[in-house]
């Protein structure tokens, strides 16, 4: 493209160019060193995990590659200590699920496949030189056929997919090494071995040396979509019907369109709930954590965040209905929009702190009140002679999202409570009472104002601020 | 559950329980077994193209255990030939993206990676062997750490995250055993050689036997998206708007929410795109053909489907509006739903049959006509007197709605034609004429009715079917 132009300007003019070209060589090698070397920085900082895990793997392989260097450990393996390196490489993975997911797989697939390769082996090897090689390769073609269509299993595919393929792997190494040597039970031993060797050191760095649990990921996600979402819809009642023409920032523009990641994070819930499903206990959740109530609350995160995305085309579109009419169902909708935010926010919240979302369903309660507010609003409105249909559209289409949008709230706060009661979520009153009040009542009674009772399984945490009492009822284990 | 439960009736019963349960056993394992062998078909009857990708596996397979079975090939290559076979297992990959993706990314890494290990063995046992395996733990450490960090690159994890595996394990296999032995260069090159082999089998047997394009997928996918969702407004704008009390059967109603799919569909998308950028020039397909195009257009399909959901939830909800407005409404509203579903299907149909979308346009405009003349009917609509707000609001949102879907269509629609003009798609034009009036026009004139005749690049086609004439004139390599 470049020559083809020049080709019409004088030949000099070419060379010179090009040797201009040339001595901005070295700058524009520099710039694009500065440039990968910014995006390594990017990247380590938006999430440092990141730098940490490559550690992990470079400590892991370096851990299996001792069985090289040590003669003693050496001399037990031998050359089969490459399939623990090769452990490590394929199964490290970022978060401890999947690391143990692959590892489980592996070594079950290694196993199970060893065992029958074996027996493919002695099968085979009964019928003589001649028929052997086409009893193995027969063996080989209808294992490899029937594991790879088992892999297009949906339960499979999601689980077991690496499996499967070791499975493959394992079976034809196997029953085909046993052709050529008899060291074929000594084989599979060594590689089922040095597997597990391998997959234990993944799992123990996985673990022990900071780990990333991506249970606590998708617990973070969900959280993390349902905020988004609350913010857009406070911003959205805060500012937007405001009949102002002050120019917006485009910061509160932007956090306002925050809401769109949540759309396509389907797959990414489902990934880590998978690896999730693999991992032990560990912080707040206990082994058998309700991670699919998780994608339950994350598919209605997305219906609601698709009613938000039809919400936003009238963000920017100028509404002109009459005033009477925008004046009456501004503030309505505008408390729609907010108490909906504020329930989703306290929904999150409570998901984080894993309580009981108690607040939330206040707002939402408030929301179903003011949608109803609305209806009544505009059903007494039979003073609207003359009115111009086209003008009130954008206005009762905003109303008729937005309540869609109170019926998903409320759809993912009883998403929220299905969780809390299925992973025992603690109540928790949390009272901010006026200082002096308090404190006069309780040194009136004698009550003792900082410190912490018990009573049954309730326990009453009181604590003072500068201006402030807090007192904390923590019940534990509450079922709903 | 079931042992404590009976544990409260009598033992006897408990004892004939077990040896029912028992006697019922090979009938609930037949009925597993059935159920299995159903799911079996299901899954072929889903995608044919699964059984025999299955059989290619299994082939390929046993290709390159050939390495063990004949003599001459056992000679040359020994235990290395186990590598081909773990590369058969590692590489093929549905399509034939990405195993060639796969297989290229394999090769280029172990070529790689074995050099610089080879490099690296000789630095260190430079260095004699005190510090040798210390420096070749660093050299690990460092390489693993460094690679691990490029795989978070978004545009390595996208095409080159396998080959990234793969220069980590190699490079770590490489320049370890080294340490043990001094056929290093002799290994890396068999190690190369033996992929190489294995790759080349996948990649032959992939485009050999019964191909499945990545390319040809995602064309369909959006060809089928684009589709649904013009199956939905067809059916919408048919069926819903109809002030009906008509039960709908329930099969018209599961079509309509086809479209649901849709919204799932990035992934997919994104994932088929880069298999695709592997492939060589296919049928309707040339090598470079434009497939980050149809991301943009599932991008915007995504979109349109978005607003449809919105749509969705009308159609179950009793719409109470006078029925003067009503009437009103209909009629405009369903001309707008139908034409921009006509238009979403010529986009499919255009797209599939690769020739310029010549009459979406038209439909387009005929959507916008609708919108203008909805608009004008509700502006001069000053005969609503005592109107009920409330009642109007579901018919306004779907209106507003609708205008917001009709800009989706347009924007599908450029982003096809874009695809069009990237892609050189073909002029078509068809004109279906009154037979009567033609032939006898044609007739008058003494021109032949059916044949074709080809001026400069053009070529005019002429048919008659039973009461049609058919003239398609193909432009070829027509750009826009």
């Amino acid at each position: 493209m470049e020559i083809s132009s020049m080709n019409n300007e004088k030949p000099s003019n070419f060379f010179t160019n090009k040797l201009l070209w040339l001595k901005s060589l070295p700058e524009k090698l520099i710039a694009k060193v500065v440039e990968i070397a910014k995006q390594f920085e990017k990247i380590g900082k938006d999430d440092p995990r990141r730098v940490i895990h490559s550690l992990k793997v470079g400590l892991a392989l370096t851990l299996v590659s001792l069985f090289y260097y040590f003669q003693p450990l050496y001399n037990s393996f031998g050359v089969s200590a490459m399939w623990a390196i090769m452990t490590v490489v394929v199964v490290f993975e970022f978060s401890v699920g999947a690391t143990l997911g692959k590892g489980l797989n592996r070594g079950m697939a290694t196993l199970l496949a060893g065992a029958l390769g074996v027996g493919a082996h002695y099968l085979a090897s009964a019928t003589g030189k001649v028929v052997e090689p086409i009893l193995l390769g027969l063996f080989v073609f209808l294992q490899a056929f029937a594991s790879t269509f088992i892999r297009f299993f949906p339960q499979v595919k999601a689980r077991y997919d690496y499996g499967m393929l070791i499975f493959i792997l394992t079976f034809c190494l196997v029953s085909i090494s046993g052709f050529r040597g008899d060291g074929i039970v000594d084989m599979a031993h060594k590689r089922l071995s040095t597997i597990l060797i391998g997959a234990s050191v993944c799992v123990i760095v996985s673990i022990f040396v900071c780990p990333v649990w991506a249970g606590e990921d998708l617990h973070k996600l969900v959280i993390q979509n349902m905020e988004k979402l609350g913010k857009f819809l406070e911003g959205f009642g805060d500012e937007i019907l405001k009949s102002s023409e002050i120019e917006e920032s485009k910061d509160a523009k932007k956090s306002l369109v925050e809401y769109k990641s949540v759309l396509d994070s389907k797959n990414t819930e489902e990934a880590l709930a998978n690896f999730a499903r693999w991992e032990p206990g560990h912080g707040q959740f206990k082994y058998r954590h309700p991670w699919k109530q998780y994608l339950k609350i994350g598919g209605l995160v997305r219906q609601c965040a698709c009613r938000i995305d039809a919400l936003n085309g009238y963000i920017n579109s100028e509404i002109k209905a009459p005033e009477e009419i925008k004046g009456m169902i501004k503030e309505t909708s505008m408390k729609m929009s907010i108490e909906c935010g504020k329930a989703l926010k306290e929904l999150s919240q409570a998901v984080r702190k894993m309580n009981l979302p108690l607040s939330a369903d206040e707002h939402v309660t408030n929301a179903k009140k003011s949608a109803k507010i609305l209806n009544s609003q505009l059903k007494s409105g039979t003073k609207w002679e003359e009115i111009n249909l086209l003008e009130v559209i954008p206005v009762a289409a905003i109303a008729s999202i937005l309540t869609d949008i109170v019926i998903c709230v409320e759809e993912i706060g009883r998403g929220v409570n299905e969780l809390a009661s299925l992973a025992h979520f603690k109540r928790k009153n949390k009272e901010i009472i006026n200082t002096k009040a308090v404190v006069e009542k309780m040194e009136g009674n004698n009550i003792n104002i900082e410190g912490a009772t018990t009573q049954g399984s309730r326990k009453v945490h009181v604590c003072s601020s500068n201006d402030h009492v807090v007192v904390t009822i923590n019940e534990k284990n509450m079922k709903l």
